[in-house]
């Protein structure tokens, strides 16, 4: 039989990262790839406390059907966090439990754009988004990167360019897969820009509690006055990421639209995971686990910059400051080919992954490559970057 | 802000029946709407143990990133279990983990479907699968139903009439909402008219473990040589609609468009729940727990059949035979205006689905309504059915 792929996916490729996950599921090789949080990072022993009191006090209420909006007392605890800690959601606006932030790309995407239209996005940017991107056949359309952020001047350009461009779409803490964290001034700048050309904006904020360094910036979504910013937030970062919980804080009247896409999807997102989510928020000490997790990733990213140091900068590496998140954004030298590169480094049993992947075009030239700390051990952080260096170094003698 | 809402979702509506959840969650509405288990269904017992058991042996293994396609034990095991109980699965299908069935029916759209494409449905049918394949949309066409399944000749007239057509849809046993369990002789029919118009078939069985009466009939699947059918299967029947995990067993190369979608979407399923589902499966009698499903449903089937005859038969309504599945499907007398029966039965705090919430065109004119008896008490089916006879007695008599 020939099947008739419908057009939408008739060109999609799994995600380079999910299937290089195949390999650094493999103990032989060290994960640069991954983006899993660091083992010692999960809270085992509340989760296992929890889950032993839902299933005495109210198994059915865990194993039963839901509301597609979510748990409603996690919602609750979400809305009120996302309030005291961060100072978004307005009257305008709720919040929508999700199977992680990865459905609220989709379902963004799903409700705000037509075939043809244009998302804006970071590049390069996180290729799982830009791939849910794709399978509904919205174009895609790269505003380079600065350190500080969007280059504005080319998002300014872009929206006066692209008048079915439909939102904007950026990781502003720690993006992934630069490292980069966009200034006060530019997202200031951003909104008004939006507001300006009536587009809106997906904030989405995986890793706004992991910063090990530098202060705390207000999201875009706390300067949201007119109901211009669909906001992303995840417990994969914070909690985990197997139990799939995320959450939208949005206007509204997008996010009805919303509940309708993901009564079709999943009609609700797993109800034990939900209630593990909220009792970890509620009863247990989450700000002093917020705490512990920047210190782990404190020292894991001195860990890996410090042998980024001695093994890649000698070697004509240079790399992108890490104030937060999980990633190390490394740039070749001239000379070295970054694909063959990161070939040749899985020949060594290193995995990391080409930064083509997370560019609009993937066939545009790239010399940089993602490299992940919170997943390797201290030990594959030590070995897996001496032999990075050493194959720079072997690469730059041909 | 006046947002412009993408044209797939501008004129989608939550699920009449999601939406009545609402109301049947209030303990003093009869809830006839819903299609939750019955509490005593759920193996609560055996999920504690299992739980507890994770988090004392593997919790990071349930907290953790895990693959798209699935946690690969549950996978094997879902294999299993297809191969030797329903005799599915052939060398060119594969299996793939979702969240609930209804992302196969997401998927199935995604990767299938253009806009604008058709595909060809029982009517009445599963409203949550109707507004899926609408959110992408498809034009549904519906097949009317006989008391043996779809009409065939309908069917073929259809085949004939739409090019366009990519699958067609059927739930064969205890179908939704109409409870009709399709022959043996339609199912080979309806797959040799598939194989010859080069249309897949796209077939959902949530209910087909729970049978109160007559003989287990070959899933179409199981006729399957040429690759045509996927097969959507779920546990949320049988275990626990909470957890959301179902699966989809389809050749590979759908399947693995299928992934790429899922990666869009959701990642891949909650593991914990996927680790849960794997061990009742395969470390617990799931053959027993499955007989004591079956007689729990059968005492109540016998229940509401009785009640229904005793209160709603005196006054014209007919129903369709229940052989297994979670719901009755009457159908009121000439006279008696249905969408006005089922607002003024919520009047008396009784939730029933208006049966025109099912068609392909819910403007066409229905008589009937759907009640479901694995959600309502033993006590709640008595004063239920009461009610509902004498609203038909007090309408009639106007």
């Amino acid at each position: 039989m020939e099947y008739v792929i419908a057009e939408r996916m008739r060109h999609m490729k799994p995600s380079a990262i999910r299937e290089i996950f195949k390999y650094s599921a493999n103990p032989e090789y060290i994960p640069f790839s991954a983006g899993n949080p660091a083992p010692e990072a999960f809270p085992c022993r509340e989760m296992a406390e929890i889950s032993a009191k839902i299933f005495a006090e109210n198994p059915i209420g865990a194993l039963q059907y839901n509301f597609t909006e979510g748990y409603p007392a996690l919602r609750d605890a979400v809305r009120q966090d996302l309030r005291d800690r961060l100072h978004i959601g307005k009257e305008m606006d709720d919040v929508l439990i999700t199977s992680g932030a990865q459905q609220v790309m989709d379902l963004a995407a799903k409700v705000l754009c037509n075939e043809g239209d244009v998302i804006l996005c970071e590049a390069p940017s996180f290729i799982g988004s830009l791939n849910t991107f794709r399978s509904y056949r919205v174009r895609l359309r790269g505003i380079p990167m600065q350190s500080d952020g969007m280059d504005l001047a080319a998002l300014e350009q872009a929206l006066r360019e692209e008048p079915d461009a439909r939102c904007i779409y950026t990781i502003p803490n720690f993006q992934n897969p630069s490292g980069i964290t966009m200034s006060l001034e530019k997202r200031k700048a951003l909104y008004a820009l939006a507001k300006q050309y009536g587009v809106l904006i997906l904030e989405d904020n995986p890793y706004g509690d992991l910063r090990v360094s530098g202060q705390d910036l207000p999201c875009i979504k706390s300067f949201d006055e007119e109901g211009l910013v669909i906001y992303a937030g995840s417990f994969s970062k914070v909690i985990s990421p197997g139990l799939r919980v995320g959450y939208a804080c949005a206007p509204k009247e997008i996010l009805q639209k919303m509940v309708v896409g993901k009564q079709g999807q999943d009609v609700h997102t797993n109800i034990l995971a939900q209630m593990l989510c909220h009792a970890f928020l509620t009863e247990y000490d989450y700000t002093g686990h917020l705490a512990r997790l920047r210190e782990i990733y404190r020292q894991k990213s001195a860990l890996i910059l410090g042998k980024i140091e001695e093994h890649l900068v000698p070697q004509g590496v240079t790399y992108a400051p890490v104030e937060g998140g999980l990633f190390v954004w490394c740039t070749l030298p001239e000379g070295i080919d970054m694909l063959e590169f990161c070939r040749k480094a899985v020949e060594k049993k290193v995995c990391v992954v080409p930064g083509s992947a997370f560019l609009t075009d993937e066939s545009l030239p790239c010399a940089s490559f993602r490299m992940n700390f919170s997943t390797p051990t201290d030990e594959q952080i030590v070995l897996g970057t001496e032999r990075l260096g050493q194959l720079a170094a072997e690469m730059r003698a041909q």
